[in-house]
């Protein structure tokens, strides 16, 4: 029997049980170019590329060059059987009284005008490094690489919401101001009986506000390990909102119950470790939005340039919520005197005019000193400047610190 | 004979010529209680509040509390006389090309619905003290209490917009993604022929960003000092894009070319100064969102307390863009130790949901010592946290470094 359903259906979704860590089957995970990456562990996948790579390749990062995120295997999903269901849960209403809406693949591929949106993803997670330095904290020890930025493209969310799920387009409406979308993924993670998370309805629905259900990524199908067959891409928000082998739609009135909404992705206040976490979760807000970040590149710390001429200095900067990269500023004193960078190159949604997409900007620097610290920031168009020192939070998120390099050493080309 | 125009007549606005300072009549300034204000100068008027009365007053500031902030006489306009003049600019046509429409002050109060939208405008030189102590600041020498929150009312200038000047509403159209919208005031100033500035086309026409023409403040007319008969309120915005007295509105492909536009409001790089800041101007973007902020508004810089008991510290904190505080951490060991304060009141606007309104906080200290070093610092709903110390910029603008409070004095009431 067909697992089709027609649209109007009313049907229940699938139930995900959540799995006991021994019965996770890694076996079926994709093959991947492991020579990109910096793998920090192989089960569940989690790797970031290297930080040379990010700049190297342009403003669009090869697919084979993006970061993976994973909480579990990858799923094995076949394009034809995948359904997405779509429902709508209203105060009070029990999550068995909600109606549920089928789409097929094909359905989400043509019923809608495809759009193209370039955003970067950024993991709440980049730099972690630099606050376990701090103190110990939870999660995986992510250096820089943590983001990456790809053309996605597929119907926009609001244009679905509308006609599967009856959401209003007027965003005055007292829904839009109140009302969150959750979504699952079909798959089995560590934490949860799947990945899950959510988005405040007003930003799904904000035609500024550029959320896309992405079946495409640079211009061919979506990978795998990047969500396949379709995954959630919001815009502006920090990558774990994204939700990648999107199942589930729902909207409701509180935010996602799923353990990746309220029990991790909170930047928790400085006096709450591993002994009084359980008390912080409920008080402290999920994140949404990325804060203001700039990273260098090129060249890393400790790296040896064999070349007497100048060096040229990159990497990114990114904002969240389409804000805009103003300025970057370069020291190589370790932030005692400032220039700018010699160039930033970003790009506005050619459609909203957002900035989704990270800026990548350099600087030719005429000599490195092996004394020399080389430190970046940067400003947004809300005129917010990275913080000069980490903040140490126990889940080791959001640190948009400074940048800094030391012990890079330039010297002549030695004879042969 | 009779100024008032009908709307749909092709008129041509007044020309403010720019007056030489001589002729800067300053006599027919209105009253005012000068008791509330720390007044820095008399002509033109700029004074900020006493930072206990900020707070003490409530959410809402009251009028004669409310921060005073001029570059010029205020003009003495009658609202019967009063006209709004409306163009539309395309790319290339010179501004002769432009048709005005005009409408009077009965127009805006009873042509489009009434939105009252409760904002706090905060001077984009507020703390521009805490600059000016670190090297020579162009600007008045505000301390932390160029900020208020009131009540505004007025039609939406979308609908304004739509109506007089035909813009479009699809947030989608290339117009919106590339336009601004310039206001004039009906005024003389010593820097340029009015007051002007202008804001994105699409933050005036996007429903969330709640921008209003404003003839009401707190429930009563707008007075003089505030821009009577009608400004723009510009919420999220530096308070230099809420133009008062406001005459002209132009839709055009260009940022407004005035004096506080072009040459003022931007943060420069800390590399320019006095000696070559006239290389800067082009090259630097102009102001626009708040970044995040937070203020301790008592106990203030060597107060007295003459108590024994526990001390409330309490602040005010707010970011751009219709961003939430989401935490206020105090120290009162000069930044060693944090801790949350005890209470964060703010609103989200009730139609659209942002917010506009500033957050008030307090927190019970039970003894402060004299060498305790007070600090507060906040995080938005973007992650974004203020820098943990100032960084200079020439025009002394947007500090947002964390607050400190030092030499309190706290001792008993001594025996009378």
């Amino acid at each position: 029997m067909s697992t089709q359903h027609n649209t109007l259906d009313c049907i229940q979704p699938p139930v995900h049980k959540k799995k006991e860590l021994c019965d996770m089957d890694y076996s079926q995970d994709p093959p991947r170019i492991l020579s990109n990456y910096l793998v920090h562990a192989p089960k569940p996948f989690n790797a970031e590329p290297h930080l040379p790579l990010l700049v190297n390749a342009g403003l669009i990062t090869p697919t084979d060059v993006f970061f993976k995120r994973n909480h579990g295997p990858i799923p094995d999903i076949q394009l034809e059987d995948h359904q997405v269901y779509i429902g709508v849960q209203s105060h009070g209403q029990s999550d068995a009284g909600v109606e549920w809406k089928a789409l097929s693949m094909n359905d989400i591929m043509t019923r809608w005008p495809k759009a193209t949106i370039t955003a970067s993803l950024q993991c709440a997670g980049n730099r972690r490094e630099g606050l376990a330095q701090l103190k110990e904290v939870k999660g995986v020890i992510w250096k820089a690489g943590t983001i990456s930025n790809a053309v996605w493209s597929g119907p926009r969310l609001c244009d679905i919401l509308k006609d599967i799920a009856g959401v209003p387009q007027d965003l005055h409406n007292e829904m839009i101001r109140n009302y969150h979308v959750s979504f699952e993924a079909d798959d089995h993670v560590k934490e949860d009986a799947c990945y899950g998370s959510s988005i405040p309805l007003r930003k799904a629905m904000d035609p500024l506000g550029d959320v896309i259900l992405a079946y495409e990524m640079n211009g061919q199908p979506l990978t795998r390990d990047h969500g396949f067959p379709l995954r959630v891409i919001v815009p502006g928000y920090i990558g774990a909102r994204s939700v990648k082998f999107l199942q589930k739609i729902l909207v409701q009135p509180q935010e996602s119950t799923s353990f990746f909404q309220r029990r991790d992705y909170k930047i928790l206040p400085p006096w709450i470790d591993s002994s009084n976490v359980d008390t912080a979760w409920d008080t402290t807000v999920s994140l949404g939005e990325m804060n203001v970040q700039c990273v260098i590149c090129t060249p890393m710390e400790k790296e040896v340039i064999l070349c007497p001429k100048p060096v040229t200095v990159k990497g990114y900067a990114i904002s969240g919520g389409g804000r805009a990269i103003y300025r970057v500023e370069l020291s190589v004193d370790g932030g005692k005197t400032w220039e700018p960078v010699d160039k930033i190159e970003q790009t506005p949604d050619k459609i909203s005019g957002m900035y989704w997409a990270w800026a990548l900007w350099e600087k030719k620097v005429p000599k490195i000193l092996t004394t020399s610290e080389i430190v970046v920031r940067a400003y947004d168009s809300s005129g917010n400047m990275q913080p000069e020192f980490p903040i140490w939070n126990y889940r080791g998120v959001m640190n948009n610190a400074w940048f800094r390099v030391n012990n890079v050493i330039q010297m002549p080309q030695p004879n042969m």
